[in-house]
């Protein structure tokens, strides 16, 4: 099965619908990458809240428009709230989208994100080891950093979207995004994205953003991928190392999301 | 009822007090926002500490010039250490001040706050939405953003300062801040404070730092107003975006605690 | 005693381990310093890692090459973690550092490090008056911000090193690095450091990195006290306020890593 490659034609609509629709994402994510998180969504015209007590978790997915789980430091009582979160925002008829971060190299996330997946994400957003691990496929992961290019583990996503029913999309060198049928491939981006924590997290707050848009979720879930390689790439060639990097991705989010625009009132 | 103009012959000897001070600021805040409140009051020459733990909370709010209860993130062991640092903190005679995020539109923290009131707040900073909430309005907020102008939210703000006894600020467009029967209004900044997160959070550090210095406390929080709307201006006029906004508002906030010096050494 | 001067010779060839190893590094650290310890390790090449829960806790730090223990939030929870962490990266041979935040100032923690000590760690990074404090000398100190000069704390270093059998490492305006017998000064630095939240603790986090790499431990803590000075001196240089110091400082400490180049694909 051959990739289509997503194009800034197909990605520019759904950049308008978020900036018009402003999506409240309720983010239940890790300890260190919250800050960027919320700036990323923020940038782009969405609005970011976290909220983590489990009985105010279930209250406020109900109202938010979509719902983003990290299990990057996953703790137990934060499982007892996005258990919560996610049977309320079901219930609710709103997009939840899983952040597997790390699952596959540790015991208690690995278990829980495949109780999980029975709850029918939208999307699952992850790095190569990580789809893989989902796809039940063992990994050579230690950690965050996928060691594993994503065409390895392109054809475990098509088995997950399948089986889960989510969009799945797993992120690297090449972005692919699948629903089990059909596969987009994004390319471009640099890999300073990986020297600056939480750009991937971040990304997978954008693709539940866009979950929660209308159209295509296939089309969404790409548009959020190909929004942060040419952000990406944008901020590249604006700054100097990982710090000014870090600064100029956000400013490229908002030139994107804004048609270029910087306002000065 | 008619509100003064607060100018900056008004705020510059409020700053040179917090430099020359440097109060010791117990911030028990949400988790989105620790990094930014901390590098906030340290730009104007604050010391921020974060102190969790119930115990420690307590031994930390008698030592602390001042307590900030942020509750953002709010979960059943924060709201123990917040009580145990809230009670400590005034048997200490020393200053607290609340930040009642989203409150209004999620049960928990609409009850506990409204428990907090009794306990005294010397200041209360938040959104029109969640002011009015505070004061029994009802409100149609959904979460961290306000939907309202603080137009109307002014006469709440005022009914809530003398119901609570604290000097009440609601933040947005304009600043008002009131004792109940004087009323300051803070006008200027820019809607970029809203696209990065923690902004709003921040100032209410910075009211709790200024609510522990000498002199008219309605004068020293209104200053913790009008910092944060000049340095917006300043932070817009030399940024492209909310990225290098972000960083410039940490610059153009230590320019002017520093009255335009930047150390070479 | 006197001190040697640690210079630059000395300190490449542990940058240059560090880029090529690029250690993988479990930090159990508190809330507000997470995302600029973890951009810190990757701006130097190295992968930072936080599991929080005890049971992922103790698995990772099995696979980890080195531990960070930071006390600066502490809760009762993270004390398991912690436990749970240290004595599983002591069991499978990888060494821990500990980051005494406000030891000495408040109970829980002071006697948490004190129950720590025994469990030997490899480093020790602090403040004077957390090493006086651990070495069991009174002090000053109301928090996180030392009061003393380092060199107030040469002695009780070199105490706690000997007590201890880790490489203590006391830093401030002159940074002691100590195995109780040889003592290395590094000179240098900036007061712009301070004035950005978690230089300290990011700090640790290098020494931590360092602390797994083969060679003299005493050289490859100092190497990173080192780095960071030299970060801090040439970020001071490119910024105009703490904001663009923090950016800067991780574009320094890029470039130092990565021998002045900035890739631009």
């Amino acid at each position: 099965m051959s990739s289509d490659l997503l194009c800034g034609t197909h990605a520019a609509p759904v950049v308008t619908q978020l900036r018009r629709h402003a999506p409240l994402v309720h983010c239940i994510t890790n300890d260190v990458v919250q800050n960027v998180t919320a700036n990323v969504l923020l940038a782009l015209g969405a609005s970011p809240a976290m909220v983590v007590d489990a009985e105010e978790a279930a209250e406020f997915a109900a109202i938010a428009d979509a719902l983003l789980i990290n299990l990057g430091t996953l703790t137990r009582p934060q499982q007892q709230a996005m258990r919560a979160a996610i049977d309320s925002a079901c219930a609710a008829g709103k997009p939840w989208t899983l952040d597997p971060v790390a699952v596959g190299a540790l015991t208690l996330r690995t278990s829980f994100a495949h109780e999980l997946l029975a709850r029918k994400p939208a999307a699952i957003r992850a790095n190569a080891s990580e789809i893989r691990a989902l796809a039940g496929e063992s990994t050579g992961g230690r950690g965050v950093d996928s060691t594993e290019s994503t065409h390895l583990a392109r054809e475990a996503a098509i088995t997950l979207a399948r089986r889960s029913g989510a969009i799945v999309a797993v992120t690297g060198e090449v972005d692919f995004i699948t629903d089990g049928e059909r596969t987009v491939a994004v390319h471009g981006g640099t890999a300073m994205l990986t020297r600056v924590v939480g750009t991937g997290c971040a990304l997978s707050a954008v693709v539940a953003a866009c979950s929660a848009l209308a159209g295509d979720r296939l089309q969404n879930v790409a548009a959020a991928c190909w929004l942060m390689k040419r952000a990406g790439e944008a901020a590249l060639a604006a700054s100097h190392g990982p710090g000014s990097f870090a600064t100029a991705l956000l400013d490229s989010l908002h030139v994107q999301a804004c048609g270029g625009r910087h306002e000065t009132h």
